[in-house]
């Protein structure tokens, strides 16, 4: 019953790579080249990767991200705990050369789909589940010092745009400041193969991102973006790292200065720090991702008093949301910072949550029309 | 220390409604007028509230959608057990008249913090959780036979959309053959007053849906709607409420035949069921959001064979597949197809699902270049 998969025929490539992609292939090429150098001067074949390990992160105060440090794991083929993560490791790679090679993008789930089978003459599968893909995926994006998006690959789309800017997307102006209600649907991949920023088409001064899409519906249909002239993006909870990049972009690229509106809860804090500083998980990638400089409006820990919020609007804290608040009150670019401990502390004492949405306690548009204004141009804001 | 909310001051109509606001505007405010009406009859206040059980849900083999049924449960204000969602009723029922009054929309969690407060003089809240001020949106919905989005209700964002059509949206036209690889997001809201259609302004010949954007990206990558002169949306899983409008805008006001690519498990068949029939949970809205002439695509589960697909990408069913399975295939509008049974007993003997992406495994392209097309051309679908 069981069918085999035919051995997949590569197609020659189709496309014209671009000077990236061509980097790309190189470092691709590299590492069944490395193969066959080993092969010829029989040496064991292997590859070094850097370890993803929390020991093996560090923030660095200079430049304000979290980076990886130099320690590295060796991948043997020859051991017999090793070589199925290597070959697992030069399969990913092959899968992305094909990518490259036809010019085309694909999901982490396709991937998975690609490579699945089973070894000829085995009972072993090259994948059982999604998880040990998107693993290797990342340790080949390590290793090669390329991101997941330069190998081709695409995740889940989330988040919109819109506002003062006309993004270039494909070879398509799109005048964001005319999307009406619905935005531009950010995508997955938004390097400059894809997405063309131009600061000629820019006049927007600055992005406020807010966490919820729900908010952002809100910001849109009070057109906060055409009033003070900016930028609008959500991330629909913690941002991808496509709606990240375009962050970094915006802000590296175009020099727009980057606003938060987020939830007044650890995870909010936890958004704020991964936009800022990166994530630990995926440490290698800050360097492109973080923005260091991006600014948390709010909501604060003081707004319940500051705003005048009642007590109908507040959420409990549970043991989990406490524990979080401590850990990240002790994240290095927070703990030194004495703004940061008594936002957090005060939250602690407070002993309750506040959603953005609370606000609308005060008045549907209060959010959009008093807070985030006030807040702006007070230039009141944590760092 | 426990803070009141100062009671609401309500604002002045600071728009001018449009007919379809003045429509709902007409039922909100005569929800009060009985109210008063009794008051001065010395009769006590009630309101009738169709049952959205599922007793009261029928399936109409003319119309071929769900359909509520006629019962009615009374809700009383002089009911211990009554007057508490009584006057929850009325209360959401404020609500919405001050979002239609300001000419503002708000989200469902928005709506709940807006109306969210302690009685005074005692200890009982008009809401605790969400999931209580929602469930009387659905009542209050039906109650006055006006959508939620009516009530200038918004939910969760979801959902892109690409293809030879221009919407006018908010009274930008957005042509969305120009969207590169962001598309348009897809709002919550897309009722006549926002979104508006015009046959002249779309070329597209037909609308084909896939359940996930990560397919989505696919055929946008290789521009399928293009080369197949159509519309192409993504639901992200489940459609929101504001895709299935959408596409029942589409299908009714411009005449577009709606294709479904789903997966091939009892999650892709009953997608496609809610998107034809209807929910049964939201029976109400059906007559204006189902789409019975939408057809199945597929994947079928005969495309194990018919695509030469290896063991390598299926996946096992579970027991709750299987049940799941066979409550759709008892579903009244599948019960009497001939082609539906085969499909689901198929599945069951197969006892294997297919996601759309195990497609992959053909060619990075397939799905595009091979299965829809094929599938097109040789109108080979179920109904």
């Amino acid at each position: 019953m069981a069918k085999k998969r035919p051995v997949a025929t590569a197609r020659k490539p189709k496309v014209k790579l671009s000077p990236r992609d061509k980097k790309t292939m190189a470092r691709l090429t590299d590492v069944a080249d490395r193969v066959v150098r080993a092969a010829k001067a029989r040496r064991d074949p292997h590859v070094d990767i850097p370890s993803r390990t929390l020991s093996n992160v560090h923030y660095s105060a200079r430049k304000k991200i979290i980076e990886m440090g130099n320690n590295k794991n060796r991948r043997k083929l020859f051991d017999l705990s090793q070589a199925k993560a290597y070959m697992r490791t030069v399969l990913v790679s092959s899968g992305c050369k094909r990518l490259l090679d036809q010019g085309k993008t694909t999901s982490l789930r396709g991937m998975y789909y690609m490579l699945k089978h089973t070894i000829e003459g085995s009972r072993e599968n090259t994948f059982d589940t999604q998880n040990e893909s998107d693993t290797i995926i990342e340790d080949v994006e390590v290793m090669l010092g390329s991101l997941r998006e330069e190998l081709h690959l695409y995740a889940q789309k989330k988040g919109d745009l819109v506002g003062n800017i006309t993004i270039n997307d494909s070879g398509f102006d799109i005048d964001c400041s005319r999307m009406g209600s619905g935005g531009y649907g950010i995508p997955s991949i938004v390097e400059p193969e894809v997405i063309k920023l131009d600061r000629k088409k820019c006049h927007a001064k600055f992005v406020l991102h807010v966490e919820k899409d729900t908010v952002w519906q809100r910001f849109n249909e009070d057109r906060f973006w055409e009033k003070h002239n900016c930028i609008l993006t959500h991330g629909g909870g913690q941002p991808t790292r496509g709606i990240r990049r375009l962050l970094h972009r915006l802000h590296n690229e175009l020099k727009l200065p980057i606003y938060c509106v987020l939830d007044n809860d650890p995870w909010g804090y936890y958004i704020y720090s991964v936009i800022k500083q990166g994530s630990i998980n995926l440490a290698f990638e800050s360097q492109r991702m973080a923005v260091p400089e991006a600014k948390f409006l709010g909501l604060r820990s003081i707004d319940y008093d500051r705003c005048e919020l009642s007590d109908d609007v507040i959420l409990a804290m549970n043991d989990n949301d406490r524990k979080r608040a401590k850990q990240i009150a002790n994240y290095p670019w927070f703990a030194k910072k004495r703004p940061w401990q008594s936002e957090i502390q005060r939250m602690l004492k407070n002993d309750f949550k506040l959603e953005v949405e609370s606000l609308i306690s005060k008045d549907i548009s209060y959010v959009t029309e008093v807070y985030v204004p006030e807040r702006l141009s007070a230039r009141d804001w944590l760092d």
